[in-house]
């Protein structure tokens, strides 16, 4: 009962936090994501894929979330953009205290999108709002369909999903049509995406969804 | 600080129910291995192989670890062991006090060797003590080689490793050098295993080494 009560109080604590970086956002006019996924599911190869298609016509910064290195970082930083590595030493997920933190060292009234890129695990970082304007899961093809049905928080708690590596599709057994029951299953409001970060396969109905979502204010 | 001391107490009052699995497995002689590994890394389909091997010459029970679905309980039981699934509703570990629970269903008697199929992910489960003689880090050749770096504790705290789906490595950007290189800069003790789960590549080396595991008491 003690872990209950702790649990509800950091919740509580972190809902006042992320209605602040909300307000703040609303403010500054950016189009926030907080991307969800699995250690190896392609979060970061998405976001290059995503910097190299769009980057020149939008401003964007990227929070990257890892429970150690700032390999991703690295990465992203490559690419010109903004980006801010926090290190959470073990922690299993971003809150939105550690995004008020980061969000003072990003250049706020120069970008329009902001990714957070959360820690790679699918069960915490689910129940943490960041002060998003969505959640975004990302499964890859190499997982299992069945994952919506075993992970369902995630699947519930975003409005968007991204199924990745649709290329290795030939080479693993995955149903996209079982895969789609299931996501929908969990949550019948997901907007689903299909592509293959590596190959660029599919990437521009997302960088247009997102471009829309921008203009849409 | 609050948290820190709840969370102290919490892997405190762990250990002592670890340490009582531990006592009860030590005199029932069964050997306990606890895996660990992100969602689809192939915890499951190398318990599958694993038991279509040597569950006819070694007594097997398995416990799963879900946050939703018996699933995966549903393929082990097939190969007719006995087998618990334990669903933590949310929950992204398993702790002592669970396992302890699933034991009561299980002949421990008749039994051993006993795996622990922990929840899919690669950062909870790291910490947690449930009894077990060696924890068992999985990753599979989707995920990247520079997931030890990144997931630290996982590696650290294993004594055995399996790289799963080497069938992919034609179709993936991922160096098995590279990456034994940053598993054994993390943990220079570990133990390596390379196979697919899916060919059957690489399992006998696997079953082989649990044979004398067991045989060596």
């Amino acid at each position: 009962m003690n872990v209950i009560t702790i649990e509800r109080k950091i919740l509580e604590k972190n809902e006042d936090l992320a209605k602040l970086n909300r307000e703040t956002f609303k403010q500054k006019n950016i189009f926030v994501l907080d991307l969800l996924s699995s250690p190896g599911s392609g979060k970061t190869s998405i976001l290059e894929k995503t910097l190299e298609t769009i980057s020149k016509q939008v401003g964007i910064a990227v929070i990257e979330g890892d429970v150690q290195t700032d390999n991703d970082a690295q990465r992203i930083a490559k690419h010109n953009v903004p980006v801010v590595q926090i290190i959470t030493m073990g922690g299993c997920h971003l809150d939105a205290q550690l995004v008020r933190n980061a969000m003072d060292s990003l250049p706020l009234d120069e970008i329009q999108l902001l990714f957070i890129e959360n820690v790679g695990n699918l069960v915490c970082p689910a129940e943490f709002d960041l002060g998003e304007h969505e959640k975004v899961v990302i499964l890859s093809t190499t997982e299992g369909d069945d994952k919506p049905l075993k992970y369902p928080a995630a699947f519930r708690n975003a409005r968007t999903c991204i199924l990745n590596k649709t290329d290795l599709l030939p080479h693993v057994d995955f149903s996209v049509e079982d895969f789609k029951k299931n996501a929908l299953k969990i949550n019948p409001n997901l907007t689903l995406f299909e592509m293959s970060a590596k190959t660029g396969e599919g990437i521009e109905a997302w960088t247009d969804w997102l471009t829309q979502k921008i203009k849409n204010g």
